[in-house]
């Protein structure tokens, strides 16, 4: 059996830093995103392997909470693990470690396996009774639960965009990552300059596909924190919080 | 001496890929733009070392012609090598190489050396003379030298950008790469599922900052050749020609 924990090492290439010469919130959610790809796949539950059941798993919600971020031409190791398997979700924990071998960060995320013909959850641990050894209990993942995130009466905040071609993934939804980019770039240059973003938390509710004309609905809950609800009408697509330090 | 031809090599993660789970041609920009930025950096005239002089290198134009491109988990080599330097402008070329082995496409570069403090482009050989000894006079380049792109009598269509966070480098000028992002952004979905972008061609006029509204301008030119104009008002920002195939 495979260790329960997978550890995948990342360089941070030029290009995918912004203007600060820091790696991206959105890179380092994809580079956690691939690590859960890649510890599924090597343990036999990937994407690969549960198509053939006519199962994917769906990311409901995610919270990634970092103290820095790592700079251009560094090092990151992302190590995940499976926290929990109840019956219609499973919990998935990650930490970020630099180059100096310092934990930067950590991370969680909520998956539902849906049956692609059917539309709905499946039960998972009757499902895949396998996932259950893979279960690390004793590795602490010390952020909190996610909460939940409010509905706001936000003000129109007159942004938005139209779902393109660089939105889409391979089913043709809005990629989840492009959700975090449209809703950091509401934000104007001098939070970006004068303070990072240390937590952001997002729930997925319903898909958005090509050609969508998204709303975006801003909410400053306290100083740093700010509610942001994506919507397509009066539907609310996604709802993030982004705490900034 | 290093030797005139550099070769650099990639791997094309998933989340690199749009949905047909292949490498974008934005991505393959990125992989080349990155082997340049090596390329000069291991020989002496990169960013880090022209940056003492008050000098940047400016992107003028780029074509990129591609075949095929690489699908997820594929490798990727990207040659590059200085085809031509002139008194103020230095050509670069490129070529891509499949896992196989395969060149699957090609693309050019032309650059000017700024100075930063007068906004003026330097006379290159005079400045580094060094770099003549790198040009490589022997490899091909077998695609066309870059045309000149027309202006158009563009139909406004009616597609258009606010320059947000994520849409810029770390001069706080749009990043010459999220033009093409954005250009290709205007297609509709059957474009990407039908055909397979053949060349871009791009030409950089001046510079989008922060916050600009660009809007996008479209020509059909002949069945799958299109021109494409990003402009700030009457002014073009950069001008693009897409070639599908």
């Amino acid at each position: 059996m495979l260790s329960k924990v997978g550890t995948f090492k990342f360089h941070v290439e030029s290009y995918v830093c912004d203007f600060t010469e820091k790696a991206t919130i959105t890179v380092m959610t994809r580079f956690m995103l691939d690590a859960a790809s890649k510890h599924a796949d090597q343990r036999g539950f990937g994407y690969e392997h549960i198509l053939k059941d006519n199962v994917v798993w769906v990311l409901s919600r995610l919270s990634i909470q970092l103290d820095e971020y790592p700079g251009q031409n560094q090092d990151l190791t992302v190590e995940t693990w499976i926290e929990t398997v109840s019956k219609f979700f499973t919990q998935r924990c990650f930490s970020f470690i630099n180059q100096s071998g310092k934990i930067i960060g950590y991370a969680r995320t909520i998956w539902a396996a849906i049956d692609m013909q059917t539309r709905r959850p499946i039960d998972i641990p009757s499902w895949r009774p396998d996932m259950l050894q893979y279960v690390e209990d004793e590795k602490q993942c010390p952020i909190e639960k996610m909460s939940k995130i409010p509905q706001i009466d936000g003000i129109d905040s007159s942004m938005g965009y139209t779902v393109r071609y660089s939105d889409i993934d391979i089913n043709k939804h809005v990629n989840s990552i492009k959700y975090m980019e449209h809703a950091i770039n509401i934000f104007d240059l001098n939070f970006f300059t004068e303070k990072i973003i240390h937590k952001f938390e997002i729930v997925y509710l319903t898909e958005g596909l090509f050609g969508d004309k998204l709303k975006l609905y801003k909410q400053n809950m306290s100083e740093n924190e700010y509610i942001i609800d994506t919507k397509k009408g009066d539907e609310s697509i996604c709802r993030s919080r982004i705490v900034w330090v």
